[in-house]
């Protein structure tokens, strides 16, 4: 039986303003049934509204808000119920679904042994784990106490959070604290949530090009600033977003992936 | 050709108060030529005091500093050169070590879910890992400067950065974050430095004692304040602060472990 494809679902998606983000709200809203709802986060409003619409064009009986919102501020929790009843008001939602997925690359502009700002490290670590982890227990609370749908939080990952590259140290340190943070999260709600972390591949998005244009390390400019071609194992080829989110729902909607656990792309 | 037995060292120790990092200051000590230096860092300068006199009743030819310093703080690392100079100076060291051993349990009284706190996640990221990452990137700039003396840089970890375990998210998220910076500084500066994450294993320490009073889970409670004898891979023995840092040093004494990699008590 399916989680996604043909269910009203709810799904709350950080970072949709662009990117993978953008795309999984796409994908999903062509994927689900009509009366499902949608709550889009992310700092750009504006570009949410423009996602909002892509969605409506694609399925136009899906509900959808957008809004602002930085969880690493305790104020932003507080709307937060309120939000998710704005939206959801009077229907009768199958499936629950979190996905984070806002993040950002981090310092590649240096190596890691000059990035010893403190307060660098914290406002980092603040918007790419903290903000995560307090929307996430906010909304399981919220949820839990909603309804008896299941639950499914998607945590969007990288093969950064295993193995090293050049200039990734702070998306590296950000990714692997996170993917810790729902293992844990995992095994003690246990059976009520099932918890994915999702390691999307080299995705062709502006997080590539930044990497493309600002990493201190000439290879890894070189790398990310032209297109990729090859694919081998240790050369990934680059991803569009609609492949990496459609193997993304896949997984979820066959629901048979260990709870916890990691899959990459090229493994899924 | 070892690099610690015989050898003229100097070692950096932080947590160096208390369980595992004592036991490394006085193992080391034993194994070391006089004429080596350490530096113990902690937040008990009193319990350093003492470790120190053990150290020299070990070894009496060896100088020792201790300090209180907390390097999530930017004035601390001001005054680090100055430490270091004032227990090397005069000295021809061999070998140079920093042990990031330093670590605090985290919230186990606690489910996740209920650990939502930004200025709480900010305090135990800032004390286990931004503390450590501004402590390593300041040693290492000052140990390239000053000579060609093979440097290690062994970052204590845990088995709960792969595996969740009840009540120990923040420790997992911290660990997990640690660990991500350490594999990613050993592939950004090569050959110029040994690094290894070790996971000590579950040591009889005050930790173990915390756990077994504090987890909000009652079976971790009575799993940590029971004395341990079974050893099954998912029960493993409790071990002695001595056994897993003779493990330790003799790893690094044969020097041929992955450099950034992770190696365990049970697989070394």
């Amino acid at each position: 039986m399916t989680v996604i494809t043909g269910k009203r679902i709810f799904a709350v998606i950080t970072g949709a303003s662009r990117g993978i983000g953008r795309q999984i709200a796409i994908s999903l809203a062509s994927d689900v049934a009509g009366d499902s709802a949608f709550l889009l986060l992310a700092r750009n409003v504006e570009l949410l509204e423009s996602v909002k619409k892509q969605i409506q064009d694609v399925n136009p009986n899906v509900h959808v808000a957008v809004a602002k919102a930085d969880f690493a501020e305790q104020e932003s929790i507080k709307g937060l119920e309120e939000l998710v009843n704005s939206v959801t008001n009077g229907l009768t939602i199958e499936t629950r679904l979190i996905f984070h997925n806002a993040g950002t690359i981090g310092a590649v502009d240096k190596p890691c042994i000059e990035i010893s700002d403190p307060t660098d490290w914290h406002n980092y670590l603040q918007s790419n784990v903290v903000a995560a982890v307090t929307l996430n227990n906010a909304l399981y609370k919220l949820f839990v106490a909603t309804s008896s749908a299941p639950i499914f939080v998607i945590n969007i990952t990288s093969i950064a959070s295993v193995k090293a590259i050049p200039s990734f140290t702070q998306y590296a340190v950000g990714k692997a604290a996170r993917e810790a943070y729902f293992r844990n999260f995992a095994l003690e709600v246990g059976s009520a949530v099932r918890v994915l972390s999702y390691s999307p591949g080299p995705v062709q998005t502006d997080m590539v090009e930044e990497i493309g244009r600002n990493s201190y390390d000439a290879e890894m400019r070189q790398h990310f600033s032209s297109p990729q071609t090859v694919n081998t194992p240790t050369h990934r080829r680059r991803l569009t977003p609609e492949e990496t989110v459609s193997k993304l729902i896949g997984v979820i909607d066959k629901n048979d992936f260990e709870n916890g656990g990691r899959i990459d792309f090229f493994d899924a």
